[in-house]
């Protein structure tokens, strides 16, 4: 069965906002359905930065009315054989190129349907060789919007492309994970989830290692540390973050996305 | 008596638009009310930067149809105790932290109403330490959009808080103002009103000093002075502005906000 | 005879977004009509360049809607004598200072009506020196939305500004083009069109200057090429783009708008 769409159509994409890309996009998907109303996730993931896309996209669609239509486009491979999916849940659609995007949320949603866009009627006439955000994901989503099913859009894909996420190791006496995500404010996002860290005994002590910080507590709010204190706390993600009360935690402790971050039990 | 909301929400942060927390609001305040229009001010406010945000939200919501909801989330207490408000003057509404944002507007409105946000069935139902644009202004706003009365909200704020503005001296022989706000083209924006400039008598001849430019007269377009030259105008805000014809004052004339512009007067 | 405007307004200006001045912008066209479904395109126009502007507009309102109003604010000689216009094509509305902007619009398109904008009726009450964005453009833009004719703002323009635009020559053994546009990937656009490049017989073999790069063939797709090596291929603009497999090709080449671009034919 198909999810009656809301008329929401989310966009994220590597396009920047300096050129016309994402205003183009709108404009085909306003030609197909002037109805429609278009929301800007983000156009700044890093270019062709998958993993991130795949992150971010799962960190967001929750939050959307049943049925929102999210499209990203994160796609170093256009132009070339890759796929592009549309994606089914029991909430959400998505319409992306087939490259490891929807590796979080093919892990955690069941009742999942995904269809390979194949369906050239729903393009616009012309695709480019660069630029299959306007000229098929735009469209298609366009299209999505007013109603067609799924199964219009191409044949179905048993196995979408999953990238390797490794998982934090619990371990004796200790946890060791990594950073997966750093905002703009320099907060470090890692993979350790409020649920790990719930399953510590109360009486157990921490400390929490990243790069040069020490932190022996969790924080319930920024301003509990002083300014430029490094500090940790379970952020918006429901995961383990390292900041700094008004700095950059990132800068400052000179840390990247991959790096790890350890939690000593004692 | 409640403004009839007209269906806009307007949102300022210092989130930033690189990360996905915009975009999470805008998914928040359409799941509870899809039929809003939400505009965007600006997402670019220095991190924590208070006095930023007050200033550029004070220059925007006069423009806005009446009973526009406007949410301001800089809020570096964010987790802490300080207090959420919703503010509503004759024209418009405001949805931000009790921090300072409301500072110039409780300055300039009469007849004003500030509540405290404290009924969380207006929230969403798990509120985090970290995010309450997401979790607590978004859902306000847009409850507020479908028209609940303030009121249901919480109680009176009798004294929301106001952050210490210096004025502009006007003394015998000279004007002493500050640079307030620097533009992206670096333009120099200072608190010397319109006002204060057409109090100066007629003969008067004046020279502006800003950093080591000299100015003697005011300009009425920027291309009365040459390409590079430094020129004093007044600006969009109805302020004396510091600008160069094509060129970026504030790096020419290494000048940051809270810097002094003198007029001398002769 | 007029375009029945479709309720969408297109922004493009140099003005960034990390001000308030695109939000208000809004304000005032909501002000006006609230209906109306307002796209952003780009705030990131280098400030001043009125190329950028032309070639970036020129290559967008296509994709949208018969009867989008498009306004562009690249506006280095506001609150100067220059000339506000609307065109009007057989297809879409300009709203936009007479500088150039349309340059490429005015050559391409056959039908065109122009008016200058001189009624005050349709601006805001007081009108600035340095933000006609806000106080002619934005309330123009959105008078035009509710459906004014064109002939009710001013008087016909017979010959709104043309900037001068250099054509690639096609000589016998060489096409000498040049960089019109880098986009925020580091790709390099040129003026070197489809249609010249399908000129050139089977037969030919080419070599293609791009800085020191040297390219014998055109790619169907960026993954064609090494990571990091040098590409060619007919981008999105429908022209000859020198690219870099996930890479920076401005930064790597070294080269700048307006720098040659030369295809060697043997």
């Amino acid at each position: 069965m198909d999810l009656a769409p809301p008329g929401i159509i989310t966009l994220m994409t590597d396009f920047g906002t300096s050129d016309h890309y994402v205003g183009v996009m709108k404009g085909v998907i306003l030609n197909i359905n002037p109805e429609v109303q278009i929301v800007d996730i983000t156009h700044a993931i890093p270019p062709q930065d998958i993993h991130g896309a795949a992150f971010l996209i799962d960190s967001t669609y929750r939050y959307f009315p049943t049925g929102t239509i999210h499209v990203a486009v994160v796609d170093p491979g256009v132009g070339s054989e890759r796929r592009a999916v549309v994606c089914q849940t029991e909430t959400a659609y998505f319409v992306c190129p087939d490259n490891g995007i929807l590796t979080h949320i093919l892990r955690d949603e069941e009742h999942v349907r995904t269809v390979a866009v194949e369906n050239s009627a729903y393009f616009l006439p012309e695709v480019s060789n660069t630029f299959h955000g306007r000229d098929i994901f735009a469209p298609v989503a366009a299209h999505l919007s007013r109603g067609i099913p799924i199964n219009k859009l191409g044949s179905p894909v048993a196995q979408p492309v999953q990238l390797p996420i490794p998982k934090p190791q619990v371990i004796d006496k200790a946890i060791i994970g990594q950073v997966i995500w750093i905002d703009c404010f320099g907060n470090l996002v890692t993979d350790i989830s409020q649920e790990i860290l719930e399953s510590l005994e109360e009486q157990n002590s921490i400390v929490i290692c990243a790069g040069s910080a020490r932190i022996d507590h969790l924080n319930r709010s920024y301003v509990e540390s002083a300014v430029g204190e490094a500090l940790a706390i379970v952020g918006s993600f429901n995961r383990l973050e390292i900041s700094i009360n008004q700095g950059n935690a990132a800068q400052v402790l000179g840390l990247k996305r991959g790096d790890r971050i350890t939690i000593r039990i004692t």
